[in-house]
C-alpha cells in the first residue's frame, strides 16, 4: 500500500568531536534497532564542560522511520 | 488504581485525499500496535508535491495511551 | 470613528466529522452569543479516540470580533 | 550534481471550502510560475468570518521548490 | 565506548495531590519498563475538573534513557 | 447534542504558599462564576519578591469550560 | 484577601498613527468596560497597507484585570 | 476569480527615528516593486548601537500581496 | 527618577524536595549578591534521575531586578 | 584577534512616552556600566496600567556587546 | 540613502559532507543570482538516512540581502 | 551543601571555520573570567557574509556554571 506510516522517535547522539558526530552517532545507533530509518531532524544541540574545555557535544535529533503493516 | 500514567508517541499519517484522512490513517496504524489509545493532537502538516499536484499529505500527530500496570 | 477596537477569544469546536466542521461548529456557536465575528485563527487540533477510531476533533479556534463603542 | 539547493517560499492560499482546498489552491498558484516543487509545510490556518459564517479559509503554506544551477 | 546514546520518551503523569506528585509518578512508571533513566524534562501541565475542584493534575514529561549496545 | 463547543478564558491565580495553591486558587475563582469548567493548562509561571523572599507566585492558566446551547 | 486573582484577555487596537497609539486605543477601550485593569503585555503587531501605504496599525495585547470576589 | 492567492516575502526597515518609522519605510520599499500589497506583520525588532546610542532601528515585518493570475 | 531600569539573569535552582523549593533555592542564592530583586519567570523545569527516583529537580528561572543609577 | 566574542545581557528599560523612549532608555542605561555595545533585539512588550491610562511602557531588550580579551 | 532596506529569503542548502558545507552550498547558491548578501540564520536542520546512513545534510538558512533603490 | 545553584549567560562565539569552532570560542573565553563552567546549549546560528562567502560564523550559545555560596 503507498500510504506509508511513519514514526517518530528521540534520540541524542554524544561525540567528543563536534555536532556532526554526534548526529552520525546518534543515527548509527538508531539503525541498530530500527528498521526502514528515512529522515532525522535536530531539535537541540547542547554539551558538557569540563575544566573548560567541552567535554562532549549531545545533539538530540527526532528520527523518522517507515512503519510496517502490522499484520505483515 | 486510579492516578494513570500515559505515554505519548509522534506518529506521521499519510493521505492522498487530504488531512483528516491522513490524520484518521495515523490512528488506525497506531492502534494496530498499542492499546489504550485515548488522544491524538496534531502537530505538523506537511505534503510532497508532484508534476505541480499534491502526491500526499503528510499529517504528524501525537498519540497518548494509557499504561497498563508493568506488573500486570 | 474609523479606528475600531477588536476582542479575540478562544473557543473549542468539535465534530464528528472532521477539521473543517469542527472549526465551522466553533464559529456558529460563537455567533450565537457574539456580534460583528471578523476572523478566526486555528490554534491548535486535537482530538479524542475510542476503542481505536477518532471519538471527535476538537479545534481550538481564535475569534475576533469587532467591539462597538461602550457609550453607544 | 546531486547536492541540491532548495527556495522556500510562502503562499496563503484561500477557499471557501475548507483547509484541504485553500492548500491544493495554494500548490496549484505557485505551479504556474514556479518550477520543480518538491514539498510543502503548513504554517498557519486563519479565515474571515461575515455575517456568521466562514467566508473563506486562508491556509499559509511554505512550499520548497529545487534551485536549477543558475549557469545551466 | 564513552560516547553514550539516549533515548527521549514522552510520559504523562497524573495525581490527585499536584504537580510535583505527577512528576514522581511519571518517572516511578517509566522506571518500572526502561533501564537507565537519567533525566526529565516538564513539557506541560493540565489537569481536569470536576464540580469546580482539581481531579487529578496531568504533567507531560520527556524523560532520557541511556542506551545500552544493541550488540551487548 | 453530543458535539459540545468549549471557551477557554485566561486566569491568574496567586498565592503566598506554592504553584500548586495558585493553580487552586485560580480554578476555585474561575468556578464562582463559570459553570461546566472541565480543564486547564498552565502556561506561564511567575512571582514577586520582596526583602529577598518570594512575596507571592502567580501561576497563568488556560481555563476550559463547556459551553451552554444559546437557545436553551 | 490579599491573594488576589486576575483576568487576561486579548484586544486588538488600531491606529493610523503608530504602534504606541494602537496600544493606547486597545487600553483606553479596555478601560470602558473592565475595571481594576493592571497590566499589559504586546503579542501581535500587524496592519492593513492601502495603496502602498499603511492603511492602520493593528496590536494584539493581553490585558490583565483584578477580579473583584464574586460572592461581594 | 474571487478565491485570491497572496504571496508573503519578508523585509528588513531601517530607520534612525524609530520602529515606527522602520515600519513605513520597509513598505514603502516593498511598494516600489510589488503592486496589491495588502497587510504586514512584524516579526522582530533589533538595532545597531555605535558609542552608546542607537544607531537605527531594523524591524523586520513579513509583507503579504495578492497574487495577479500568472495566465492574465 | 521614576523611570527605572531592570536587568534580568537566569538562574537555575535545585531541591531534592520540589519545584517549589527548588524555585525558593534561586531566589534566596540571587539575593545574596544582587539587591532589589524584584520578580522571577520560570522557564523550564528539569530534573536528575538516580536508580529510578528523582535525585534533584532543576527549575530554570530569570530573576528581574532594578538597577540603581550607575552615577550614584 | 579578529574572531570577537560578544556577550548578551537583558535590560528592560521603562518609559511613560512610549516603547522607543524604553529602548532608549535600556540602551542609555545599559551603556552606562558596559563597554562595546554593538546592538540590541526587543524580546518583550509589556506596561502597567493606572486608572485605565499606561503609567508606564517595559520593554526587555538583548543587548550584545563585545567582550575584551581576558588576559590584556 | 543611509537608510537601507533588506529582504530575506529562505534557502534549503544541501551537502554529503555536514552541517557547515550545507550552509557554504546555501550561500554559494544564493550569491550566483543575489547581490549584497549580508548575513544569514539557521532556521533548521534535517537530513535524510538511506540504508542507516546519512545521505545528506538539509539546513535551512534565511539569507538577508541589501536591497537596491528601485529607481536607480 | 548538596544543591547547587548555577548561572546561565548568553555568549556569542565566532569563527572563520565553522559552527563548531565557534562554539568552542565561546567557551573558550567564557572559561577565562567563570569558574565551574558546567554546561552549554546552543540557542541560535547565524553568520555575515562578504562578497558571496562566509566571512564568519556566530553561535549564540547558553552557558551554564555552578555558583558557589556568596558567604564563603
Amino acid at each position: 500500500m503507498s500510504e506509508h506510516t511513519y514514526r517518530v522517535t528521540e534520540i541524542v547522539g554524544t561525540s567528543h568531536e563536534g555536532t556532526d558526530a554526534a548526529i552520525r552517532n546518534a543515527l548509527a545507533r538508531a539503525s541498530q534497532t530500527l528498521r526502514n530509518v528515512d529522515w532525522f531532524e535536530v531539535v537541540g544541540t547542547r554539551g558538557h564542560v569540563e575544566n573548560g574545555v567541552i567535554g562532549h557535544f549531545q545533539v538530540t535529533v527526532k528520527v523518522g522511520f517507515r512503519l510496517e503493516d502490522a499484520g505483515s
